[in-house]
């Protein structure tokens, strides 16, 4: 199954080319919530853990028919040690029983050898002396590639084999982005529109039905010009773009990552769906995550032709 | 606290600038020592994961007294699932308690409220309602610097509230580490030499009683000339060596990363270790490791001042 192909039937059926974020931590948890969880105060790394596991699940449940995939940030699992990483886990399967994709966002990177090692816990199956076994159950990982090609084959070899896709970053959404990635080379580009280049190039062999390959690309909201840019410039490269809402971008400003036909592009939002609850009183979370993936869903497509 | 000081103590008090790395793989474990624990074959992630930590404690007893410190390559443990985080977890608490220095090799990498999500899981305390907890203990943890000094600040931010260290990718040991961090910029510099001044730079506030932050950077044992240049241009950065040993260089190689006191770098080696017994007929795989980390010690050390 080429896991890029049926994220973009998703976008399609669903006509929404956004995903969720889930990049959840206690501190978005309405009071109300934990309480009703009967798990008493978060006083432990494991009740902290199993309170952002429910969030998520209902968060899932409330946003599975109208939006396509979910991602999920894993720095917020780690930071609860094995307890989160057990939340974690959890929160793919409970994603994928819904029927979306499922996005790892991890940005791993490595040498060979340890890349191949991270897209098996990813992406692939892990071997063992009776069978093989899945660690995590991601169908997209979001990759850096600052080491290079021999970093990165690890995991186009993994796409190959299972079906996935992988994110590799070429232009970030944050502030201080611009430090190395936009930085010119002596041929005239900068480093992003290289490592745009090469993304391209790692994605050849994998171009799927919709004209995309499983080798996509982070692209981030905040800088439109760049997106519309790279948009141009990587014709096969589907696009992660987060920076939507708390981050400060609109819909307008990411038109520019969308082609002719309103695909090449699926933007996250993550706190704010997460506490929407907080600027909607007296709605439930769940409903007022609903409501701002609807808004938001709009306020997208009434930029692009999807 | 200040980890960095703590570990060029170990290293000066044990005569040894070397860095056991656990990048331990089922497929490294004699068969022996499979049967002799008692799990029987390794049919689930669990008992992989179990024999892992197994492996990892007799390797840490057998050279807790001669090496200074551990790197664990979190990628070997991710892909044995939530149970492969138990026993990264339990690796880098054992290697405490034998009073070693602990090096979380995790390259993590994001935008700044995740990088701090990241620094909060290997360096600091997650804060939870009744007081605050680690998720894993690590004393320094690798860095992707892709995304600039916004998504490395959160981490220098830990190292000066917690005393812990972080080693930031510069010129990496893999083949194709050229591909991009080799490319000229229209300033001259190439792109490592780039990130090795912001490292310098994000350093500058931390330097310790001997004369290096807590900031170091990772400088592939593999380029030799690239190490010599780079120990010249970054006079207060400790340097974390990776590429000794299976990767092909050889104690002569990696002289140009030590300055003139033999101190600056700590040279990481792991399959050499890990594996030493298949090159040790009738040696037991500890007291293989010993050997070959006495071996390696000596090999460095004959050609540094330490």
């Amino acid at each position: 199954m080429n896991q890029m192909d049926l994220m973009i039937d998703r976008i399609i059926e669903k006509h929404n080319p956004t995903v969720a974020g889930l990049d959840t931590r206690v501190e978005y948890l309405p009071e109300e919530f934990i309480a009703e969880l009967g798990i008493g105060a978060i006083y432990t790394m494991e009740k902290a853990a199993q309170a952002i596991l429910a969030y998520n699940k209902r968060l899932i449940k409330a946003l599975c028919d109208i939006v396509p995939a979910v991602k999920v940030q894993i720095a917020y699992y780690e930071m609860y040690g094995v307890a989160g990483m057990k939340a974690f886990e959890e929160t793919l399967k409970a994603a994928h029983e819904a029927g979306m994709s499922v996005m790892v966002d991890a940005k791993r990177n490595d040498i060979g050898a340890t890349a191949e090692a991270y897209a098996t816990s990813y992406l692939g199956k892990t071997q063992l002396p009776a069978g093989e076994a899945r660690a995590f159950e991601g169908d997209f990982v979001t990759v850096n590639a600052y080491l290079g090609v021999d970093g990165v084959k690890p995991f186009v070899n993994a796409c190959e084999k299972n079906g996935g896709g992988i994110f590799a970053l070429v232009k970030t959404s944050n502030p201080s982005s611009g430090q190395l990635q936009d930085m010119k080379l002596e041929d005239g580009r900068t480093v992003y529109e290289m490592m745009g280049d090469l993304v391209s190039e790692w994605g050849e062999s994998t171009i799927g039905r919709h004209g995309y390959s499983q080798v996509g690309a982070v692209v981030g909201a905040t800088y439109p010009e760049q997106g519309r840019e790279l948009r141009a410039r990587m014709k096969h490269t589907f696009f992660l773009v987060p920076g939507y809402g708390a981050q400060g971008a609109t819909g307008k400003d990411i038109a520019g990552c969308f082609d002719e036909k309103g695909l090449g592009a699926i933007v996250n939002a993550s706190r704010s769906l997460l506490c929407a609850w907080k600027k909607q009183p007296g709605v439930a979370f769940d409903t007022a995550a609903r409501n701002e993936a609807i808004r938001m869903r709009d306020d997208i497509t009434a930029n692009i032709n999807l």
